[in-house]
């Protein structure tokens, strides 16, 4: 069996944006007026190579600290970090997701597992959410921590490209957020999982752009006319 | 650019199963005791060729009428249909949803496109769900419903795989609910979305089966032992 | 029926919100920058005083229409209506919301008793949600389009104050949006549960005002200084 | 302080249920098949009479005590605990949130305030949810926990009966969950609040009764005929 599974295995990129154009999809959303940053899932156990879920993120880590250092800079981005945790019990999974993807029962609370890369250096004013899915917006608190912001505009930064970031980037386009995918700055233990991820990512449900395009928009003064229009 | 975006264009699909268990993905949710089924976007948009997201599901129309024709006689079985569907001012889909994914635009409520086909034969106590987003849970009083029920799994059947079926499978997992997925009774407008799709959900959310082994197991008196033992 | 229910009859207002100052309720959630208009329930179930659950809300619907009047003056404020519809099958109520209020039976779609009231003059571009609960974010899309609109403030009017005005006002809360109760621009069947509904919204989730102030609010050029600095 | 913000204070209870239940509230949601206790907040903050949330809830502590070793004799029957949490920086509570009820910059995770009393001796699967609204159920990963254990009917304890107790009934009622609140084992720093609410709740969303019917229920046998008939 060859290629089956491809979304484009025999058509160049540009000829398959066009058919998704054609349907109706790949739109691009823009970026809204005030944007937060979202780092999903930059722990011990995705990021660490020996681990079951890990492979070598270092050019990601790479890519989110420079955007993390300007969006720091500028002031008035919020920054969120999330992990995955649950107590050593493990009840709080429930049956089918662990049955699903027993990976989880590896995610005990205060584990170095689901501890941040200390590389990344939050700050006390950056929350660390506890997710229990791969959706950062499931069984959290998140919508309502961005609504308080003002924030219309997620950057969403991390890994998994075909889990957690897909995930996250569809319930922000479910609730009308803006969602900008800065591409070398989200990464995945496997390269054609990750390309396909940003593909469908870019025809669904947000914006996939070069990290440089989104430290530029960053360094823009707020209120710049670029942050204008967001109606239809 | 060839194969890239395909998640196994040159592992066999054994190959890539063992991959993801051992990263631990793919395991069995099984069957719960009491299933429905959820038959997603059964309407004229996505079944007429014509269409801009149509294409010709005449088989995947089959299939489904197989299940219905096995739960409706079994009894018991709660069947729920979805479509999209918004107010002919369109302000309802919201700005990101519509700059994305701009044939929500096409989605009139009270016109053919949005209206089941009648060959599925709806009956009265089958409820017609519109939901607003891919998933048939976001923005919707399904989960109630089913939890009034005490359904604890969904079978899923319909359209798209890559997109609304995806995304309520996805749902499902998030809720703990076992999610079984008849492989040939969901189809796409891409054969290569869909296959991608199957092999991603069966992965990370639900268990993809054939029809038959579905069929079967409706067929099966209620309570008997394979509906047994939902515990990790 | 006079003054029964009243969480106050017998200690002055005064004293009773010292009480909850000091427990750490009752703060001001204040002006937000961009208001919205909540209209929830205005329809035949409610305001025909012959029907199970109506009564006459004629002064209520006097002070809606002066809001929506205002609102609709000045543009750029978005207005939404609710109200609350089943199939005649009635199934997706769910057993427990069905046995708990019976009256909701009586809510089938098309009916008059689910029809908005014509006097106030909904336009095609201010959305009619059918909720299915009492609080208006639940299993509807609202929410998502509050987000699209950049609304951080939802001016909640209609009926009934203890019932889905509350919780509307609960859900809004919960979310991080600035919730503006104008007090005789809601109404319940009973007077005393409309007054301690009152005190108690106003105690826990949203500010409870008297309508001129909020028409004079809404009266402002946009951007004024009394919509600023909505931070603690 | 007596009777304050009783709904019933000069009516008697007989003759306001009757005003209810003609206007189709108040009916019964009796037992499902399967119940959970939902153990809300009974920490420091709540419990410790000096605190500025706190009263003495002696009582209420002695009741729960006698459900939860009747549950755990039965087996079978999930137990979960709720406490609130926030970061030492308080950001995530939001600006609408601490405004309104500035008691909640008190509950920062790891003090006393927000720990469980030990005399509930909460066991290793009986899991500590930290909630950051009064519901239990927004923002959680409870609903998922529920389902997962095929849980029907949410026996809800602690406190405070006219805050987080009202709204997780309120949610649990939502989601067609039976909920089932024993009267003396919620409490309320307010008497008055305490029995306005009981009303209030019984009214709408769940069945309040004695704590001496929900044991002796917890004692039949399961699969009781008692059990059965959940359809309305």
């Amino acid at each position: 069996m060859s290629n089956v599974g491809s979304p484009f295995h025999s058509l160049s990129n540009q000829e398959l944006r066009e058919q998704y154009l054609a349907a109706g999809f790949a739109g691009r959303v823009e970026w809204g007026r005030r944007p937060a940053v979202l780092v999903i899932d930059m722990a011990g156990a995705w990021t660490t190579p020996g681990e079951q879920l890990g492979s070598d993120l270092g050019g990601v880590v790479g890519q989110i600290t420079r955007i993390l250092d300007v969006a720091r800079q500028r002031g008035g981005v919020p920054i969120d970090f999330t992990t995955m945790a649950y107590d050593p019990d493990l009840k709080e999974i429930g049956t089918v997701v662990r049955r699903k993807t027993p990976h989880t029962e590896l995610m005990v609370r205060g584990s170095d597992r689901v501890g941040l890369i200390p590389v990344l250096e939050r700050r006390p004013n950056e929350p660390l959410i506890e997710k229990p899915r791969a959706s950062a917006f499931f069984g959290t608190n998140l919508l309502s921590m961005l609504i308080s912001e003002r924030v219309d505009t997620t950057i969403i930064v991390g890994c998994s490209t075909s889990g957690c970031i897909r995930s996250t980037v569809e319930s922000a386009f479910n609730n009308n957020l803006h969602a900008i995918i800065p591409a070398s700055a989200v990464g995945d233990r496997s390269w054609s999982a990750h390309e396909a991820a940003l593909f469908d990512i870019d025809a669904r449900f947000g914006d996939v752009m070069p990290v440089d395009e989104v430290l530029a928009h960053l360094r823009e003064p707020a209120g710049a006319p670029s942050e204008q229009g967001s109606r239809p």
